[in-house]
């Protein structure tokens, strides 16, 4: 039995993070300090979790962070003059609204307001546009986590099988634009896809973006092929079946500790990218 | 052996165009006329063909059209311009700039200026972008051609699935795109894939955009698929091996007479709504 790869998303974090340093000194000296706006509305605790999560990893590496709380009772408009200022205030270079917001925010429009230089999340259309047309600056955080994750580990998508089991568009319909570019054949899968299992079996890279826990059975798995997890669900669980999957798979993201560290430290080099006027 | 549906562009683009001669009527009796801008860089021949042929669709409906013709010495700064002043003239309601352009244009750079709302033949990235997150008003024409022949035959994409051949940002990737939010499951292959005829054999619904004469081959295709032929090749033959493919496949484009007509009647649909302000 062939070498298990077990693609360990602190290192690749790590090394994301040791790479940013040198490039956050640098604009130090130029009297620049990369801030990220995080726009938190209402008290739903797993998203000021988040926030809070997101900002210390800011901190940590020197960024600023300017935190926004704003109260559940906010309307749509409140928000978009939070966010037009934000993209104004040229002390600012990324903004972050974190999702998802109360029910009567059309958080569409929102996500729309945020400038395209300021982006660092990828949530606009824009620049999901841009990404998928092969010049994007910024794409989804955790679509970019999964490339540097494969380019770390040396994982070559050109010509290869990937197929991706979720749509949502900040990570399904990205990621798999993402791949596309990088010359893989991508199927997207999601809720109204029959036979998913068969088409996973097809798979030399699977990316499980679907928010089910355990959801991937391991006899899905084509032996040797590579399993990125971008699932995070309740009681730290992937949306793959780990040791099942293991068995069939040359290589393959753990949770925790795979896609999700690597998420946040893109956000931050997205940051840095911004700062540096990239 | 069941019967073959020829899926008739013909049909379709003449209901498309019936439609909208009443739509166009009524703007009328309010004082407006739908305008499409047309923009010509050099002497290419076939793309002057195209023009002419666009031109000539928006007479025949009533729609006006403004025809530009810059010399092949145009620089991009002053096809930046046109495009601006267009943007600027209420009386314009969409802009097509004819690809391609001369090579020292920056022809993405004059394609993205193009403005959200007169972007009728679904060139910018901020188009494409909201097309694919479910939300766009124009997407590209061949790709919206493709699911208006789609609906108007009753073909159901829902849980099917599609294989697209071909990744070209105005063909490959969103008719993907359209196809994955009308609920196909679909893989996407282009230059770079490997096995190309195995993933075709799988396909429900098979879409050619690949730019190859003949390229799709008859024991590709699994019986009772569905072909959609995008292609458009000298000697006015398509992607696909028509005879061959016909024999397994339930429903059919022909070239001529497929996906070609009901392209043009996309430009003029989008041109009229766009008039309409939607």
């Amino acid at each position: 039995m062939s070498e298990k790869v077990i693609l360990d998303g602190n290192v690749v974090a790590n090394a994301v993070k040791e790479e940013l340093k040198s490039r956050i000194d640098a604009l130090k000296t130029k009297g620049i300090t990369p801030c990220l706006a995080t726009i938190l509305v209402g008290e739903d605790p797993s998203s000021a979790t988040y926030v809070r999560m997101k900002g210390n990893a800011c901190a940590k590496l020197g960024i600023d962070s300017k935190k926004i709380h704003l109260d559940k009772e906010t309307t749509t408009e409140q928000l978009l003059e939070t966010i037009q200022s934000l993209n104004e205030d040229s002390n600012v270079h990324g903004i972050l609204l974190q999702h998802p917001v109360p029910d009567h925010i059309d958080e569409r429009k929102a996500f729309e307001t945020i400038a395209i230089d300021k982006d660092v999340d990828g949530v606009t259309s824009l620049g999901y546009g841009q990404t998928a047309l092969g010049f994007g600056k910024y794409p989804s955080c955790t679509p970019a986590a999964i490339l540097k994750i494969m380019e770390h580990y040396g994982i070559d998508a050109s010509g290869k099988h990937a197929v991706v089991v979720g749509r949502s568009p900040i990570l399904g319909k990205p990621v798999s634009a993402l791949l596309l570019n990088e010359d893989a054949t991508v199927t997207t899968c999601h809720s109204r896809t029959k036979n998913l299992a068969e088409h996973v079996k097809q798979a030399d890279i699977v990316v499980a973006a679907v928010g089910k826990p355990n959801f991937i059975q391991g006899d899905w798995i084509k032996p040797g092929a590579v399993i990125l997890d971008a699932g995070y669900n309740k009681g730290n669980v992937g949306d793959v079946d780990y040791e099942a999957c293991l068995a069939n798979a040359s290589a393959i993201t753990p949770v925790p500790g795979g896609v999700g560290p690597v998420t946040i430290s893109m956000l931050l080099k997205h940051t840095v990218d911004s700062a540096e006027g990239k």
